[in-house]
């Protein structure tokens, strides 16, 4: 019987053991290791930091699903990975494997500029619940005063797409409560332009995000890097000086501690086609841990996004190798992953496809309508309610 | 009984006399300095510059609508203000006031450019109803033998409007009359960006004006100063010679020299959200005359325009203003005023409104539609049947 | 009778013929020289190219249609003129002629990069049936291994409209292939924008067609030129070295050696408002062999299109300035040219008019859809069917 270890407990995780056992069956001892003991839904985390949701709506006891499923779960963080001795050790375990998949999701680099992000520091962040909550303290704080808004993401960042949503849900709720003359908002973004988001645009994503950001009357500050946060300050590397009240930026990424060792000089881990690690044979890896080279050196440094759907493709990619190598098949074809997303904008959403993720591409698509905004609400609960039965999101 | 005298005949001053009247009474006797005795809609003053409008169409004696009124007329220019001494003097009289109201509009910066303007320079203007016959002329001498058309806004201009009108205007009679293709039309303009407007734009401004400039083959040059004016070029900062057969440009605005002394270097009265001087309690302003800061530093010095809905919403205030305290009321509540206006483009019309009139706002339309110059012409009618009754002109 | 001489078989060369003809009847010996004995659809070459279309599709034998005509044929490429003999010198004869008309064409600066062009060089081209064939083998080629192509005009360029359809036409084929994905493809082009057409753009076709290149994800390099082309690389002036498996390049034009002398130092001949050389008053030229000034310097050099449309218009006119001053009457009046143009898209097609060709324009209309396409299929079967019957193309 195959022992196969999982770091991660999110899309890439559960997808990749939800597969290895629907493949595997008796075959695999499948354990899964996490962090925390709970599922969340993290394309909800802004309406989280909105009040539009609250944790209960969005998130799962990982225990109930995953001993439906056959999985073993342990809710430890690794500590560290030992490679050529097959194991991953957590603070009270070790874990020996025959295969590991890492699916940790991302370090969160706040260190990267001086003041900045949730702890410690001046800015809100919305990528973890924890985060997602104080920025939801921080918005109740800010309707009692408001005043000025910055909304953005610093040099680095590969994850444009919730400082979108952000911008849009911030100006559509200050609308709402009639007040939105009273907070100017600013987008600051290390994207050679607005419409980029680390892919190099997708179709006319640069003349309608332009024009969406005109007609909202959100000031664009694109191009550029911030030096510094202050208490009250973005400060940005040609001097301009951004006052807020609220200030909300994506951060940069960079692979966990435990598997930082396993990867490239920002610790991504390098895989093959198949999400196998370039050197390891037996370790692999999907989503947001992995390393992906950007499509084009921008000004600013950027880097390409992973959205939970790329991720789910990766795990099943990576659990049909390692099940048909315990099954000494042949190795599954693979191909590259495409991205469908739907940016939520307050009040409306834009559907995004791109397949390859990155130019030239097979497919593109952008659209924009109220009507990606009834998909989206509606995926929420689809997901939430398959992954409880221990099915994978995907449809 | 509370002596009021109001300096200016036109939006402001006919609305604060007006209102006063109306909330005052035979409690104050209001007195009405002008420097001409006719009331000249301005807004149509591009239309008499194209030979749209006869001066007679647009102009109505102020002594008898005053008289109507009850508020007492002297067609003299002010020339001097005792703020401590709490007179107005004129060239024939000196009148003491308990209430100033100063609502004189602007003096006209031609001396801010060598060549600028049409008493001795190498432009027209359409700023004042001499100034538009005058352009009338111009333009007939112009059809004789065409040639290039500049049109635009000098550096430190604060009132695009007209400058963006008259280049519709001209392209739109141009093509009626079959001969567009025989003269080049430049716009050339201090705002960074077209559709700029002195306000930071308004929603998608930018990408219509330049839609509909591009639509209309007029060049534009935006974001550079002009260092002069000579009988048949503008020379701009950067070098460029611009030929031209016709020149229409919009002067920079200051306060006018009566009352320079009580404003800000720019001769510009600096007042309270009650539209009351900073310095003098019993001295009110409103309109063209007050002082308002730029919504931002441009590269090139632009100002904020003060439209005449603008104007009588703050003569409103202040007459109110005025009229509780001398009946020993608390002070009115008063708000930010919004800007509400009609872009005439020749064959069609862009409706904006912005309230407040500096982003952030909250409430902003911009819209083009053959159904806006409609609204735009009936306006007229309706504003000049009305002002002829004594009526203020706001509906 | 008068003597005239044509040299060119293409849009100019047959219509100043058959215009003669039709004016003149036996009052005139018309000879027409032709370095090829087929006349060749210019405008489908992009088509040969991508294989939609064979030769024998877009070309007629000349011999067979001036027989027709009552003009005689000659096809034999004049090596030179004597202006002051007034004869045409080809490699077998002498032409003693009363007029001339030159409508020759262009030759093509391949020599002003170096690497460049489809005779020793390392791009395609499709200015000609032989360069069409070529391309279309390269393409061939290129569909066994895809990888990026670059398409566009080098500096110098006067006609950019078969570049644009390039490089539509290869998107369009891709995607009916499913292989677009795998061919990254790049415009790179003289014009300070896209849109430019060297015409200074028309109406809003800066605007659409930096959508259409966004919605095709084409990316786009403007303003540039290019250094040279090595076997798979366009090295820009900036620096950029742009990879390729596939180039597709416009040349600069200027006059055939033949006529250069006659020329301005570009060798296109200059000539009056009835297309008559300003020192040879016997002589005439139409089309691509003649000086037009650019409406404008731009950064990079450009020059301005003449399109087929154009050149008949030009032909008629000198062939009506002759044929009044054989028979006695006075000139003719003529008038710029327009120009008339459908640029093909691959799956739909832009109709362009500009009347005249440069601004300030009396009309000008730029609209896109499948139906300008329909209207392109079937003018070249139409042209096509009526040139055969010795008709001038017109409509």
């Amino acid at each position: 019987m195959a022992k196969i270890v999982i770091i991660g407990g999110s899309f890439g995780g559960l997808t990749a053991g939800f597969e290895l056992k629907r493949l595997l069956g008796n075959k695999a001892e499948v354990t899964l290791l996490c962090d925390t003991d709970k599922f969340v839904f993290v394309p909800s985390l802004p309406w989280v930091s909105m009040g539009w949701r609250r944790p209960e709506d969005i998130t799962i006891g990982l225990e109930k699903i995953l001993a439906a499923g056959g999985i073993r779960f342990f809710p430890e963080a690794a500590v560290g990975v030992d490679a050529d001795a097959a194991k991953v050790i957590t603070a009270a375990h070790e874990f020996q494997y025959d295969y590991l998949v890492i699916a940790t999701g991302p370090d969160l680099g706040f260190s990267s500029v001086p003041g900045f992000g949730p702890y410690g520091g001046h800015t809100e962040c919305i990528f973890t619940l924890d985060q997602a909550l104080k920025t939801k303290k921080a918005w109740d704080r800010f309707l009692e005063n408001p005043g000025p808004i910055a909304v953005g993401a610093v040099q680095g960042v590969s994850c444009f797409g919730p400082a979108y949503e952000y911008a849009f849900e911030v100006d559509t709720e200050l609308k709402r409560r009639n007040i939105r003359h009273r907070v100017p908002i600013t987008f600051v973004t290390s994207e050679p332009y607005i419409g980029h988001f680390g892919i190099g645009g997708l179709k006319k994503s640069r003349s309608i995000m332009e024009d969406e950001f005109a007609d909202r009357e959100i000031k664009l500050i694109t191009n550029q890097s911030v030096e510094e946060f202050t208490p009250d300050e973005v400060r940005l590397k040609d001097g301009t000086k951004l006052p807020f009240k609220l200030a909300m930026f994506a951060p940069p990424m960079a692979g966990v501690k435990a598997v930082f060792h396993l990867g490239n000089p920002k610790g991504f881990i390098p895989v093959d086609a198949n999400y196998r690690h370039k050197n390891y044979k037996n370790i692999f890896s999907v989503g947001v841990a992995i390393a992906i080279a950007p499509p084009e050196q921008t000004p600013v440094p950027t880097g390409v996004p992973k959205t939970g759907y790329m991720t789910e493709h990766m795990a099943k990619y990576a659990a049909e190798t390692i099940a048909s190598e315990v099954l000494g098949k042949s190795l599954p074809k693979t191909g590259p992953v495409g991205a469908l997303c739907i940016m939520d904008m307050g009040n409306t959403a834009a559907l995004m496809k791109a397949y390859p993720v990155l130019p030239p591409r097979k497919t593109a698509e952008l659209k924009e309508g109220k009507r990606y905004r009834w998909a989206k609400l509606a995926f929420e609960k689809y997901y939430l309610w398959k992954i409880r039965r221990g099915l994978t999101g995907l449809p």
